[in-house]
């Protein structure tokens, strides 16, 4: 799956920000692939990029309506069908993160039939994978995880995208959760895809690549999250990383939807490369990623001098300090990585 | 899903006994439910049951056609198809371990449809389950691990539900894979369970239940196998095993499918208890079991002698030594479940 840039967003009529949450962040990580924006009467969320009708969008070169917003109560309401239907015919293909797929909707299967072009559910992959294979392939790979889920993992690997390429390195982010895909215009949704095949599908989203390149891997759930651990598990198999940062949020005190208490950034190393050794027996921590939203800024800075000094690794929050010291670390570990 | 029972077991025109191996699974462990068999000319399995035309199948009491065979190619051929329409019309239901799903066959989905018949696909289980939540339930579970794929996992524990109900315990088995759900009418293949299901699935398929009530859940897969550990740790973690007893196959010396050499058995305790702690704290190895049909018999009883005394568990054969030690240990440990 290769979803053709660049995109109109299409947001409906929802009625909030947060119903479009996937569509920011497409455009706060992808603005030069975002175009223009389709909003329906009552819309009352704004990507701030302009809106444009149909005609508008197309002679500006955009090739994909994206559905990055949810809709209320998982049925796709008909004035938004229509509008779909009306895309297809002027010629752009469809990508969309609902749970509903686009071909279960006659009138935009059909059209998209008629017209040739191509839907992306991208809650649903298409791809048939392979069950893991599980030996070394060329090229360097960086993993985040986490001490729970929604910790930043992808956040941290698109900052380290942006910031590895301007140093200078050759690094590509490497999605496996919704949004990402949208924002790299390939990869999987891995919590969507047959528990057989997790680690197959990261061989296939992260394939063989040139020995100095970075694959930036967005991680998913945790080593010690009771109800996805078998997710990450089959995530790192797959990764084989090189390289991993931990991301963690200091405020949490049970991991998300359950009762269990969050592990420790320690425990969750040690685990991390006691079980990526299985595929991977190079792998190394190179770094601490913190979102510290909750705490001001001296706070966090404390926080993060307190960890660097208890892991001796580089500790930072991306959002708010950069990822420099992270990005330093790994040159000094891998130099044949760096240009010069 | 509950299958209903007696089973007319259809093979088709199955050119070998391979073909048929679910099917030979089935009447080893539960022939009181496999009233007769209907053949196709050529077939060339015999179920050594009494072939059974559809009228005599329903006067002995059958209630659902069983499928379990593969056909070549992946297709429904034609004629089998007409025999399993003309099933549903004489009032079966039908469940299927084959790829393709029964109700994308029109002429069967019709047939079911008008008659008020259900099918059954085994490996596309239409269950909606939730994602795990790690609380403890009542009730005593035990789990099978190994060393690899195919090891006696599954024969371990329907060895133990025959061995437990003679010595009077409460002990159900528990599937997790397709053989499995025909031999329990019951079940789901968790390595078709979507991959954020996995623990969530297993929570399902062994609820709460009695105190002194065993559940016996079939392992799949290995912590140790790049392709599936991700599988077996989602699997662990929704199984909660209060007890362990780890399968192995003595002569193997890579993992299935993979180049990885297999860990030893000291490994898969270690890291089992290790990684199950998270969802039960108390979960303990209580023993062995070794699939030794590659060995004499003396080189069999001197390994489990040796495996016996560098662990400190009870090993066995269960073919070929049946499951008294297991038993023993289970009885030792849990007493509280030993009725009397």
């Amino acid at each position: 799956m290769q979803i053709a840039t660049p995109y109109l967003m299409f947001l409906g009529d929802v009625p909030d920000r947060l119903a479009a949450k996937t569509a920011y962040g497409i455009v706060d990580w992808r603005p030069e692939w975002c175009i223009g924006q389709m909003r329906l009467p009552g819309c009352a969320a704004d990507l701030g990029i302009p809106d444009l009708t149909l005609p508008e969008a197309l002679a500006k070169g955009c090739r994909t309506l994206v559905i990055g917003v949810v809709n209320a109560g998982g049925v796709l309401p008909d004035h938004w069908v229509s509008e779909i239907v009306a895309a297809i015919k002027a010629g752009l293909d469809v990508a969309s993160g609902l749970h509903v797929r686009l071909g279960a909707i006659p009138a935009i299967a059909e059209a998209a039939q008629a017209n040739g072009r191509t839907l992306h559910d991208v809650r649903h992959t298409r791809e048939s994978f392979a069950t893991g294979k599980g030996t070394r392939r060329p090229g360097k790979r960086l993993l985040t995880v986490g001490t729970d889920c929604s910790v930043g993992k992808k956040y941290t690997v698109l900052a380290l995208e942006k910031g590895m390429r301007a140093r200078g390195l050759d690094a590509d982010f490497r999605a496996t959760g919704q949004t990402g895909v949208f924002i790299s215009g390939r990869g999987a949704a891995i919590d969507a895809v047959v528990a057989d095949f997790i680690s197959g599908a990261v061989e296939w989203i992260s394939p063989a690549a040139d020995p100095n390149h970075w694959d930036l891997i967005e991680g998913q759930g945790s080593l010690y999250h009771p109800s996805f651990a078998g997710v990450s598990l089959g995530l790192l198999h797959g990764a084989q990383p090189d390289a991993v940062i931990v991301c963690h949020e200091p405020t949490r005190t049970t991991m998300r939807g359950v009762e269990h208490a969050l592990p420790t950034i320690r425990e969750v190393i040690d685990l991390t490369l006691q079980l990526g050794r299985l595929t991977n027996p190079d792998i190394r921590a190179t770094g601490i990623a913190v979102n510290s939203q909750a705490l001001d800024e001296a706070e966090a800075r404390a926080l993060l001098a307190a960890l660097e000094a208890e892991h001796g690794l580089p500790a930072t929050d991306p959002v708010r300090f950069g990822v420099d010291g992270l990005v330093d670390r790994l040159v000094a570990e891998f130099p044949e990585t760096a240009k010069s």
